[in-house]
């Protein structure tokens, strides 16, 4: 299996995990935030799945510009949106070979500085990082049924 | 720098940032839940730095041995504790090679089945997940200055 391969598959693991628990919430808790300037649940679901997109992107692109994410006023709607981001995503991770991934990036973040393939690695961090505290949303809001964290 | 290296630091800056929530917490939030059966702010981030070592001593030991985790009644002896697994974690983390890495592990548990370095992903993961709602619990008692998340 090449690096990439392997990279999209640790991650799609976590999408999958994300996309079952957000099967588990109530369109009435869209809205819902565990404090009061968070994001939002429907908000936090995208901002990780439109966000991830652009790291991806970044391995080809270089270029770090704002996701397109949609208006979402209901669960189904926020379900929608990361399953397309998520397609999005795939299809991106598909067209990157490993040979660019030690191809060193154009960043001046330095936590992304190095390689392109640090971004792949900010992404993941990204997606788990937010998807933990998802988990937590979901226990406030009353979900018993939980997927397994990876 | 060697595989083994460089998985360790890359966990070692998320374990930093950890510590560095948890010098944000006062004492009287050592007990804090965001919902009923959740674990208390002390008994989580424990959790992580214990059960976390239990993972990376797997990969000498293939043993799933509860990891001892001390009764904490403030976040001084949290922040303590937690100290004490990381250093342990790191002394058995500098014991490992790349070689051990590759090889076949023991594990039954189907998330785990495969090379010893497995363990140190489930680890990695483990730390990013509960880290990640760590900051909840931190923004939710008003901790207004968290770190950032890598």
């Amino acid at each position: 299996m090449t690096q990439v391969k392997q990279l999209m598959e640790e991650w799609l693991q976590h999408r999958s995990v994300l996309e079952e628990l957000l099967e588990q919430i109530d369109d009435q808790y869209v809205d819902f935030k565990p404090w009061d300037g968070a994001m939002s649940l429907g908000e936090l679901a995208l901002h990780v799945a439109g966000w991830n997109d652009v790291f991806v992107s970044m391995v080809k692109t270089e270029t770090l510009a704002p996701p397109n994410i949609p208006e979402c006023k209901s669960m189904t709607e926020v379900r929608n949106g990361v399953r397309d981001f998520t397609e999005k995503t795939k299809a991106t991770f598909e067209s990157i070979n490993d040979l660019e991934l030690e191809a060193e990036n154009s960043s001046t973040h330095p936590k992304l500085q190095g390689a392109k393939k640090r971004y792949l690695t900010a992404m993941y961090d990204h997606e788990l990082h937010h998807k933990g505290q998802l988990f937590i949303y979901a226990r406030m809001i009353g979900v018993e049924k939980v997927p397994f964290f990876r």
